[in-house]
């Protein structure tokens, strides 16, 4: 069925069918007036993030599905929720779509967003359909604070908020997304440790429990991995007016990346984007503490793998080091990112 | 200067600082991090709403100006919120350009959208820049309600909460936006009354007082007319499973509109969209008070156009009353578009 056969209305009414009833008590309205309305926490800070993503720029329909993409837009969205240590409650999703698109293409991109939205409790409550030559899908994702212990406490994960001493680290393993797309890429054989990369690749699992357990332990500083470790870490650093060293035999590699693609991929776990791990920033018992916090209620633990330094020289910067000490050149030229003026 | 030239993070700083620094204290965090963080209000219902609008198909170029594009891309959705009687608090804006677009256009675009911020209070605190053969515009607006009086106070206007024997109401005259539209592609000779027919079109004045003033007075039913006057009004039946009457020399139409296009005027008035004025269903007295109200703070007085009454025969439906009575043919056929099962 051509989306140009059921209209606009009947799209909306399908996608509508498709995302279900959400059970929110505190919403009480999404789809079907002029805009979602909640009831609003009073003890908690909210947080609003917005991504959007192009046709042949962002994704390749000819190899990632259209269920896939509903997952991985969403979770972009709510890793960016993650990344402030706060949790996801409201989505809204926007699509355009040409009007020769098959119907049965957006019910799988709206099955793949709500599979998404249940697995990390984030009702979608409203949105726009509209026709587009290309299919351009856009998501911006709401979501709220811990509580508030006083009227001074932001309970958040911020890039500005690195000191020096802290230490730097991540919450799981890095390079298997990476991995994943250079499976895809290259089509090597098809093992079970290649279906694993391209997995993860597809279906990215935002850490919103380890944001969580780090502001809850004390840490204030951190984001999501969606550029790229030394990339991040970078945008880290700039907004701090601090430097940070990574040692790079301290870097968790996904496993799958490290057999299938060997010493590469470490260059994958230092500069390949969208793992949606956290890095983070903060003393090494606040850290330690969140790990134990993590470990309890069965998520990965923290990894500690470098430190926050003074800036030496003109700007903040990011040094790699090998495992002999010397600093380590990184394959994309990362470092060029960094330059002071180029990520705001 | 190209936007290949200055690249997504030189953008973006570019960008940012265009738009200025929102001086709202319950705003924690706008551009610059993972997320926007502000403060939440206890005491009040919040509201999100989005709209995308895609080159060649909500806009074209060759008639309107990027910084005019701006203002208006925000003011359809503060108008959404304007819609549930709510004022507008906080945007998220995410552009998508072609590589080979000119900085400058994107600058006029943010212009215009600063311009329209500022005149509604309503910060632009985030949003993402991206590659895209089209240019399309995604905004998305959250707004707070009245603070409610209690806990079961919803002070909203919903879509569904028509009852029969409500009159049925409009905030001002209807028809300068399609007469806009009208003078821009058939070009008519220029004159006063045509430049303000063009500027109504572009330059949209969504009602966010008189929303507010209908809640405040009582009224719990109301949408904006973007669509137009009848298709809109079908939108309310629809979902209050009701029918309703208008009477058509009630309508008020634009009086440049009327000067410049006489009797097609009212045409325009009943089924050209994107007036933006509100439309609403209460007891007269509560609509009268709302008036009063409005009159006092100087805003235009609010119209009463006709009546909701029982469905007659199958299903919801909207009948336009000539001044003798009969029913009025409807030119664009907007009668099908009421059908059950098409705007749900």
């Amino acid at each position: 069925v051509r989306l140009s056969e059921v209209g606009e209305f009947g799209l909306i009414a399908r996608l509508a069918e498709a995302l279900g009833v959400p059970t929110d008590p505190r919403l009480l309205q999404g789809i079907g007036d002029d805009a979602a309305v909640w009831r609003n926490p009073a003890d908690r800070l909210m947080v609003a993030t917005t991504d959007t993503l192009v046709e042949g720029v962002h994704f390749d329909l000819s190899t990632t599905d259209w269920r896939d993409l509903g997952w991985k837009a969403l979770a972009e969205n709510v890793s960016d929720i993650a990344a402030m240590g706060c949790a996801p409650r409201y989505a809204l999703v926007s699509l355009a779509l040409p009007s020769e698109a098959r119907v049965e293409d957006a019910d799988a991109l709206y099955a793949g967003l709500r599979a998404c939205a249940e697995a990390y409790e984030c009702a979608i409550v409203g949105g726009d359909t509209v026709r587009c030559p290309q299919v351009v899908l856009n998501v911006t994702v709401l979501g709220e604070s811990l509580p508030l212990r006083n009227d001074a406490d932001v309970p958040l994960l911020l890039r500005s908020a690195a000191r020096v001493g802290d230490a730097l680290a991540v919450t799981g393993p890095l390079g298997g997304s990476g991995a994943g797309l250079r499976v895809l890429v290259e089509a090597p054989q098809v093992t079970e440790l290649t279906r694993q990369l391209i997995e993860v690749h597809r279906r990215p699992l935002p850490r919103v429990r380890a944001g969580q357990a780090l502001v809850a332990a004390g840490c204030r500083c951190g984001m999501d991995i969606s550029d790229g470790l030394v990339a991040d870490v970078g945008h880290i650093v700039e907004r701090s007016r601090l430097s940070a060293e990574i040692h790079a035999d301290l870097v968790p590699v996904h496993p799958a990346a490290r057999a299938v693609f060997g010493d590469a991929a470490l260059d994958l776990a230092l500069t390949a984007g969208e793992d949606y791990e956290l890095v983070c920033a903060g003393p090494p018992e606040v850290l330690a503490a969140a790990s134990a916090e993590l470990a309890a209620i069965g998520e990965p633990p923290i990894t500690i793998i470098g430190s926050i330094i003074a800036v030496e020289g003109e700007r903040p910067a990011v040094r790699v080091l090998a495992p002999d000490g010397a600093p380590r050149t990184i394959r994309t030229g990362g470092y060029a990112h960094f330059a002071a003026g180029d990520s705001p």
